[in-house]
């Protein structure tokens, strides 16, 4: 019942296929991991046409489970020439599961044009995309719903996409039908630019039934874990991620000053508390869901001081790259380039990291609101400084001789400087993903599955991080691969939940061991690839800064044996 | 008697060393491989303080062997990532030997200023740089002639070393003490200025006497190989590396239009033949020798058109890249280049291949000569467009969105298209240098060590080509590790004068098996080294244009099957 369509851009022709039955426990992450290994030449130039766009639903996409709508996108990317997937919440991963899809593969290139790729229940098209060309993804979104309804889903690229900048994003349009959520990372726009694709239209009006061996047991499930959340969550209902400001400021990891600091003096000025506020006096909306049925609702949505709409969502990874990593303590001069980053689709993390760099390099002033304001006006004019840019942090540091580049495998470090957040440091240094916090991320509370494992240890602290990260990186794995958010916890319980889900679903009896296999096989899979690709755990290290130089307030370094995060994956594979 | 010197720059300190008895029958790029691998950290910074640069002469260097005077430069380059190894002639690979040296090992880095590294019989000493600074090499060499003696041997680095531009160049100054010869590929210039070293000079007035097993047999060997070598290069003694112009053109390999064309309409304009007469007409020297005692004399000395010296010299791969490569017809604008590339220190060939992506993208027109001086300008003045040009082919196109970037392993391809020189491109794929004509460049009628090969092979057809660049890669590698200049042939009659040479000197019975293995050896643990710093043989191919688009006027595609590049060097492992 649940399919694949396969879209040949090169003479715009699609097909549908019955997954192979080994695909049968596959979704999201584990999914796109699997088809651009098993379809895609790894050393294939990832903007030619041998590479490949995937769309995936999770394995729970589409159901009552809490914050399962989540859409992976995966191929080869641009910017770090390994493997990728980025997820994102938005509508258009439950609205495709509910229409009987389990992945769309966009493959090939046109010679020319531009197209808008149409799937409803009666089947799919390719439609002209010329009117939407050079639209930005507000613009292009607004456009799409007026032609096709406000109730489809939708995926879109902005300029950046088009011009296939190494950090165009995909945007996927939120409840509001707007692009506030975005597949940010690893260029993925950048390859749906080049099979000539500007948005992907998702009409779900005729979605299918599901079919469940017990669908008394997973209502209840739901339900349950639902109320769990609810319960659980409440920081992020009220504070969105924005919460994490004083929290990594208070453990010394927040990223402050091109990865100079891990703290920043004025965090009060742009944190959760005071987002919230600002949101609130304003007529805004502190706690809004991206995605139907949430019951987390972190997003939010950010009026500007005359009380119209600016900006949904602020996040606390751009809060950090672009404010405290630029001792930017303006929260509407962070919101305006959020505004414009989600427009043009680029990833907000890459560039605040390369502006970063840029201010070291004496390119404006630290602090300077109003020259990185002007940054957008040297990209959208392709001006040579904002052709550098927008190729992500690890060019722009090379181009501008910098030698402090938080980078790993071409792609920028998230907001949590890994001398005193060490585990997130082994993430950032291991995963296929490069660079990336979402693979693991090793904040004070979270634990893994191991019973030594404690829960409060130390961040600032080498001992048990490795562990720690091994056993994040597959609990989150598990989240993309079930198309969860991984706020709902990257933990047993949610290992717990999902094999349930599964089981209740399928007539299966999985057990969570099935499921945490489910994690390994898939970081397996992408290393595979990533070695075939030449990308190899050779690469698996932070910068040298971030070992030699003490960060302070707390003095820390980063002093994870290299050997360990060599052999990081070797256990794995016996 | 011939040692290391050990030059530590972070206390400036220097010490001498008996090298270990492994190293006896290593010299130039078998010595500077070795030296990479046993102490450079593969994953390192390459502009950070663990990385080093190792200046050593060949196993024949100083002696009256002909063209045995090329100095080895080995590193880890800041261009590709990988080990390098750079050579060139002029004096100082020479000086170096005869004062007794067998390398010269540069480590750390100082906290601050600038120094001479000085070096003569009575020992080694750091003198202050700073009235060097900012000087270009031209300038730097008459200045250091000045104080240190007109016979003194020089690397020096230009502005763009200080400036630790991943393509800048050390230029080795040649026998009239100008830098005219320079080790210019995979920016070992950069990582000179990372150890505060602006220029090394060498007094060889006490140099030591070499001491022969059999001196008569050592002399009437290289009386008899000189004698050859004037017959056989006449070619090369009357119109230098430019003859290569015509002979590439009409085999339909000379890059044209930044490797889209092998063949140029212009092409008498800007070959050997002019180059000889444009000389002779303005009072220049067509046939000039970089070192002392060469029989063959290729380099020459370009005047301008009114009788001032302009550049020394102007070979083929200048004229090929920056000529050619660019539609440019007019020789003295591809001198003005040249002389500012030399100048200033960088390398002619990735900033031709740069400035080839960079007129594709239209930001100046094919042909235009103007403009590309012009280009001068933008990296003096630092502009964005410098800084990207600077960074080479690779950079270039990532920053301007190309689509066909002449480079593998970050490093751009010489003037040979390899899909009408296939043999050539094999080495361009494999070679752990990333693209390097000179790792073993498949001209028509060279010919490898194994029976089978034909001397007059096709260059356009695969067939063979695999296992010529296997053979000219060993055969070029051991003139690198002797210090010759591989001008006196990649063949098995320079094997066997090495292996006579060596076994008149220290009383050995090495074979012309050993000598291979020497060449073998060295790629051996270069491959190995990148291997640890994250390079592998995935990445061991063309860029898919070259496989994609033909090439006229042959229409020849690279058609080189991708496995047999991955498994290149494979057999040698057994």
């Amino acid at each position: 019942m649940s399919k694949f369509l396969r879209v040949n851009m090169k003479d715009q022709s699609t097909h549908f296929e019955d997954p192979p039955s080994s695909y049968r426990f596959m979704g999201g992450r584990r999914l796109t991991a699997q088809l651009v290994s098993d379809e895609v030449p790894p050393t294939c130039e990832p903007l030619g046409r041998n590479n490949k766009v995937i769309l995936a639903p999770g394995l729970l996409g589409g159901t009552a489970a809490p914050c399962s709508g989540r859409l992976s996108i995966g191929g080869k990317s641009p910017l770090t020439g390994g493997i990728k997937e980025s997820n994102s919440g938005g509508m258009f991963g439950q609205k495709l599961a509910r229409l009987g899809y389990k992945a769309v593969i966009i493959e090939e290139q046109p010679e020319n044009g531009w197209y808008v790729l149409k799937i409803d229940g009666r089947g799919v098209s390719l439609l002209n995309a010329d009117h939407l060309l050079g639209l930005d993804n507000y613009a292009a979104c607004e456009s799409l719903r007026k032609e096709h309804g406000d109730k489809v889903g939708l995926v879109v690229i902005g300029e950046a996409g088009e011009k296939q900048y190494t950090t165009a994003t995909c945007a996927i349009a939120d409840i509001d039908g707007i692009p506030a959520r975005q597949a940010a990372r690893g260029g993925m726009g950048a390859v749906m630019g080049s099979k000539g694709i500007k948005a992907v239209v998702l009409d779900d009006s005729e979605a299918v039934e599901f079919e469940f061996a017990d669908e008394k047991l997973y209502r209840e499930s739901c339900q349950k874990w639902r109320k769990e959340l609810i319960e659980k969550k409440k920081v992020l209902t009220e504070y969105g991620t924005a919460n994490l400001v004083m929290t990594t400021a208070n453990i010394g990891c927040l990223a402050t000053r091109n990865f100079s600091y891990g703290d920043f003096d004025k965090k009060e000025s742009i944190s959760g508390e005071r987002l919230a506020e600002t949101i609130k006096e304003r007529g805004g909306d502190p706690s809004h869901n991206c995605m139907r049925g949430c019951p987390i609702r972190c997003s939010n949505v950010y009026y500007d001081a005359n009380g119209n709409h600016l900006t949904s969502s602020l996040e606390f990874e751009t809060i950090a790259l672009v404010g405290s990593n630029l001792e930017i303590d303006d929260l509407d001069v962070i919101a305006k380039i959020d505004r414009f980053c989600d427009g043009y689709g680029i990833d907000t993390m890459d560039l605040g990291a390369a502006i970063g760099v840029a201010m070291e390099a004496g390119l404006l002033e630290f602090g300077d609101g109003e020259a990185a304001l002007g940054l957008i006006d040297e990209i959208k004019n392709e001006s040579m400084l904002g052709k550098v840019l927008v190729q992500g942090v690890a060019v722009t540091g090379r181009v501008l001789g910098a030698r402090r580049i938080p980078a790993v495998k071409g792609q920028g470090l998230a907001g949590y400087d890994p001398r005193s957040l060490k585990g997130t440091g082994v993430t950032y240094a291991t995963s296929p993903m490069g660079a990336d916090h979402t693979a693991g991320n090793c904040l004070p509370g979270r634990k893994g599955y191991r019973p030594e494992t404690q829960e409060d240890r130390d961040t600032g602290v080498a001992e048990g991080q490795v562990e720690l990260s091994k056993d994040l990186q597959v609990l989150s794995t598990i989240c993309d691969a079930a198309g969860l958010c991984f706020f709902v916890g990257t933990d047993t319980v949610t290992a717990d939940y999902v094999k349930t889900l599964l089981n209740a679903r399928y007539g299966e009896k999985l057990t969570v061991e099935d499921i945490l296999q489910i994690g390994k096989d898939t970081i397996l899979t992408e290393l595979e690839f990533n070695s075939k690709a030449g990308i190899t755990s050779a690469q698996n290290d932070l910068p040298a800064f971030f070992r030699e130089e003490k960060l302070p307030p707390r003095d820390t370094r980063f002093d994870i044996d290299p050997s360990e995060l060599i052999e990081f994956y070797e256990n794995w594979r016996e």
